[in-house]
């Protein structure tokens, strides 16, 4: 999407340079824009694990990325050699965030594409650099097209408002920068945007990281959609009173029979959506589904992280980004990461395949190659 | 309520000269912990204004401190220009936070006081003082007992979990810091601790202003009552997951008919308690109950205030307390300060005459002087 009016993926190669690998480095955002570039796997893993990038889409085009760059400065001594660097370059890679899935998968897709390509070092390089833009550009497509079908949610109420603007609220960030392009949450709406539909975003600013009112206020601002930043104590108001037409979230895990976890809150916003009788939309890639478990609020682990996250915030003071202080020195805070939003809270689920309810049923008709496991 | 194990109330005479007021200046806490002099009405006028006091109980006891000052210092060359003097200083404190309806009360009923005590000035002097103290009592008493009807909740619920700590869950500041002592939402939970039962709060921090991890975190903190701050978007997790055995809020106004303005958020809280069957109990001193809307949703207006609250917090940093800059700068924002919990949410209304259900049989059962009017 656009940034500065020009169009950016999350993640790219050197223009005139195809050994060194850029992102923007969104520790930064959204008051600098800092382009950095990876040129070692250690550089590759330190910006994942700091989370230079994160979200999981983009983690898995970046750990792609990185094993190419693994394969371009791994031992030539002997196949051997070449191999040990590739696996141990996966191994670092791996430990970055253990719990997400898009790493291992790409890794592992790397490992298997480069080793059929051998044993000519060159052509196993090139499989490696074919494999991250196949697996950026497969995210980007996906999101791309679940945006297609999403926007046609919004073009129907678009319609029944008589071309007034849409008002979509959306949780955290599932925009593109947690993706290659377009997002999931965000997707619809780019997709409309870009048509000429007229969309208003709420930006729920999504404490304790502000995902929101950091990354989706500043990339929806960018790409010119109108949108508002609003505390996450504002939804259910807005609800009762009619100023939102939909809600459309992300995801970091969807199980099959429709229970969604994501961020921390999401589960508040649809239980006012439903109280207001709003529709309450989940998009997601379909590698984001669990096919695995069933009960999302007793089987889905929920990570709990530092408490220095609520504790203190970060945000700019005399042009400098700092953590201030909120609560009082001593006092505990918790920091429950996600929430399980059950599935009949849940209106659709928006997929590269289509819309579909969130049920087995629904999920099943539309991935029925998954069938055969149930 | 103590701090640095000291007993405090939030208003009160200098210990060494009466015609001092002394209030805690509650822009610093919890990081610095300044107590304010307060000896003409325009510094009783700016404390309002500028929140070093908050709360509608608090702000009404400083409306009638306020009085008491302007009452010594007024003109004393005729009966005439002392009354102009005490109308004009009247005038000044109401004028300085228009929708709060305490500071119309403690003003006139001080004016009526001093004036039925004259014509003799001392003694119109010594009547603004004992109605300052008296407002001031009847404030920390009807606290006090709302706390002891409350106290009975939680006791209950400690019997039934052999003496485990009772999980409360609360947002914004409805402590000991928005009233004179005890506060409403606190009260039960003081009464509670005093008495040995084991109580733990979670803190909602209650952004945009974060008066749960400023005001509530460090006002249970410095009374020794074990508490967690948490972001607002926490709630329905801990509730899905058992760890809230009730949740108590304060008021900014409840409709006679059960429906209850609170600070923003507080609808999301009690949809969540609702979906987990966990008990959702409002706390208010009867000085809040509108008795004319039926309607909360509707007939309610919202205050909406500045987009700084949103786009900026504040917090410590290098010892100074400052403000720093969250979203992009040019993003808009949108800052709701209440919204409006239903009465079909609502378990029952703790007042200082007893709890009742949040319906108007409940309320007029309690209240049965409102009667005449509905």
């Amino acid at each position: 999407m656009k940034v500065h009016g020009k169009h950016y993926r999350t993640i790219w190669l050197h223009p005139s340079d195809p050994t060194i690998v850029q992102i923007i480095d969104q520790r930064h955002l959204p008051h600098q824009f800092i382009i950095e570039d990876l040129t070692t796997v250690e550089e590759v893993a330190v910006a994942i694990k700091d989370m230079h990038v994160r979200g999981a889409g983009l983690i898995g085009a970046t750990a792609g990325f990185g094993m190419y760059v693994a394969a371009l400065t791994a031992s030539r001594t002997s196949m051997e050699a070449f191999m040990a660097d590739l696996e141990h370059s996966g191994d670092r890679l791996r430990a970055t965030r253990p719990t997400a899935v898009n790493l291992e998968w790409a890794v592992k897709r790397q490992l298997a594409a480069i080793e059929q390509a051998g044993p000519d070092v060159e052509a196993m390089i090139d499989a490696a650099l074919q494999t991250a833009r196949t697996i950026a550009d497969e995210d980007a497509d996906y999101c791309r097209r679940l945006g297609e079908h999403g926007k046609a949610i919004i073009q129907e109420i678009s319609a029944q408002k008589d071309g007034e603007p849409v008002n979509v609220l959306t949780h955290c960030n599932a925009g593109w920068l947690a993706f290659v392009d377009y997002g999931s949450a965000t997707a619809p709406v780019y997709a409309a945007h870009d048509e000429g539909t007229a969309v208003h975003v709420w930006v729920d600013e999504t404490r304790p990281r502000n995902q929101g009112s950091r990354l989706t206020a500043w990339e929806l601002g960018q790409h010119g959609v109108p949108h508002t930043v609003v505390a996450d104590n504002a939804g259910g108001h807005l609800m009762q009173h009619g100023l939102v037409d939909l809600v459309i979230v992300g995801t970091d895990r969807t199980l099959y029979t429709g229970d969604v976890a994501n961020k921390i809150g999401t589960y508040l916003k649809a239980l006012a959506a439903y109280d207001n009788d709003i529709p309450f939309y989940v998009a997601l890639p379909s590698s984001t589904f669990d096919w695995e478990k069933r009960d999302g609020v007793r089987e889905i682990p929920i990570e709990q992280r530092g408490d220095a996250e609520v504790k203190y915030i970060q945000g700019l003071y005399n042009d400098e980004i700092v953590q201030v202080l909120l609560t009082p020195v001593d006092s505990p805070a918790a920091n429950y990461a996600f929430d399980v939003t059950p599935a009949r809270l849940v209106t659709g689920l928006i997929t590269e395949r289509g819309i579909c309810p969130a049920t087995e049923e629904g999920v099943l008709g539309l991935f029925p190659e998954h069938r055969t496991n149930k």
